[in-house]
């Protein structure tokens, strides 16, 4: 049993507790799980995916659970965390138009478990919630601020729109406190989905066509600063109120360009082509404004080239069975 | 198995067909039932309730299932309902206050549920989805007309208003068709909480406090004339969106006025007095705007000193033991 340490936050300072990850077997929490125990945080993890102890333990976990997250399950864990970061959710438009359903109950249902929870059992502890650029939709200003009004266009967007009116709900009703982090494109090591893990792959396999023009701007935001931006944020809560943060880098590239980065790794003097065709929610222009994130002292360090030349290396490496850990 | 017949609705033809009702046993479901059968539809209701089908045929009811709203579950029940009345879900603000998980579960879960089922199984059905007027939060349009921005103040008027935004993502994205019906104070013999039942509970005790300023203004609609309104709407649904129809009278009542007629209908003389304390989630005033429905055909037909009388002669039969069905 790990002892509640909420204090520290309201305090001022920033002495590491307990940090609890949802879908920490997920690309986005396992490098989240790495930093925070990197900072010296006790970092426990439940989610799905089937990691044995070394696997988890090399990604900054000391403690494992494959569950289903669920107000039971989590008051089970034994521990009260000072910071929660739920990642346990869908993450791709084209998986919550396939499959709503299981997308909204692992979205919105899952969020609204993490909050009872804390309600119920860690009224202490914050949630860093990740949410998503995609709530913005159809924005009419660029880059997007925080104060943009959300007008989600896909299902995808939707559910995250709701896991943040959850979280504003258990703000105002019952005191639970939550960040709410609106990431653009994430990207790194590990990531084996969207548009750098399918164009790795489509080169590799000598197919060159993509869907959509080519033209879509977004803004590619490397996971490790996504990470490094946890302990300032955790350290610095807002007062009152939920706070959003855009995590972007302010920069917009154009897929084509991005392909053509990858294209460049992986070699071979590859050119794609795109279908011209416009997917459904996929709005044509994601570029965050940092402004609020760079108050916290955060800004991204990763340049674009180099973190897609790396990226290219890590899924080499992966195809090549040179990469250990799942 | 009964066949599907949507064509009819889009045909501009109202001939009955079957009737699917989620949360039948409870008092909106329950009325609505008996209204369409009357009407000649074939009506089957699911939820949660113990009836037997002496009391089940006596509401109305064709078949009863006593059972958690879930896709599976809905599509077991063999029908092709041309139209689905999703009763099910939470029915007050205090039930969602103190067990917002549970209450999310039934109302904003359940609606994914049904919504699920439609798309999968029933694409040509139509939903009609009994919203709230809590969506409207803090209005200010008085009266509230369907285009007043949604701003809820209270967990329940924020799950009724994540159904609505899931009815609204079914009908963009997979053409599943809804109706919203944000129905105002409903009221009528079998209604077993809230206002008037608390009142004539009371008056019955002689305690004669009550919580609040007594000065809220609500419209009270009669549920008989939310029943009313099913087959001109089913009927006549909207071309292409999600529709979304105030249920009211267009007429508001102070609390304590309503409070004072039943004290008349329970006769003694008695007077109520109140805390004089505002209770949070509950806005000052809720009027409806109902040129919407009313366009339909559709007018409130019951008087409000009437439909009081006679909530109080049926709460005073009821605790008689004189009232067979459950």
């Amino acid at each position: 049993m790990q002892a509640a340490s909420s204090r520290r936050w309201t305090n001022g300072a920033s002495v590491p507790g307990v940090a609890l990850i949802t879908g920490a077997h997920g690309f986005i929490g396992r490098h989240v799980a790495r930093r925070l125990k990197s900072d010296g945080w006790v970092v426990v993890g439940v989610g799905h995916g089937a990691w044995t102890e070394q696997q988890y333990r090399a990604w900054g976990l000391d403690r494992w659970h494959e569950a289903t997250i669920a107000v039971d399950l989590l008051s089970a864990l034994g521990i009260v965390p000072d910071v929660i970061f739920h990642c346990a959710g869908t993450s791709t438009v084209t998986a919550a138009l396939r499959d709503p359903r299981r997308e909204f109950e692992r979205t919105v249902g899952s969020t609204e478990e993490v909050l009872e929870a804390m309600r119920r059992f860690w009224p202490g502890s914050l949630l860093v919630y990740p949410s998503s650029g995609a709530v913005y939709g159809e924005a009419k200003t660029f880059p997007i601020p925080e104060t943009e009004p959300v007008a989600p266009v896909s299902p995808y967007g939707t559910f995250k729109d709701q896991a943040e009116q959850l979280c504003r709900l258990y703000e105002g009703r019952f005191g639970v406190r939550s960040v709410i982090l609106r990431i653009f494109s994430v990207y790194g090591a590990e990531l084996r989905k969207q548009l750098l893990w399918d164009a790795c792959r489509k080169f590799r396999s000598g197919d060159l066509s993509f869907q959509g023009t080519g033209r879509e701007v977004r803004d590619w935001v490397h996971v490790d600063d996504l990470a490094r931006l946890m302990n300032p944020l955790i350290s610095r809560p807002d007062a009152s109120g939920v706070q959003v943060i855009n995590v972007g880098t302010g920069t917009g590239t154009a897929v084509a360009d991005i392909v053509g980065m990858i294209a460049d790794a992986v070699g071979g003097g590859r050119v794609a082509c795109f279908s011209g065709q416009v997917r459904p929610g996929d709005p044509a222009t994601y570029v965050a404004d940092i402004a609020r994130a760079r108050a916290f002292g955060w800004h991204p360090s990763v340049p674009l080239t180099r973190g897609v030349t790396e990226y290219v290396q890590w899924f080499l490496a992966s195809q090549a069975g040179r990469h250990a850990i799942p």
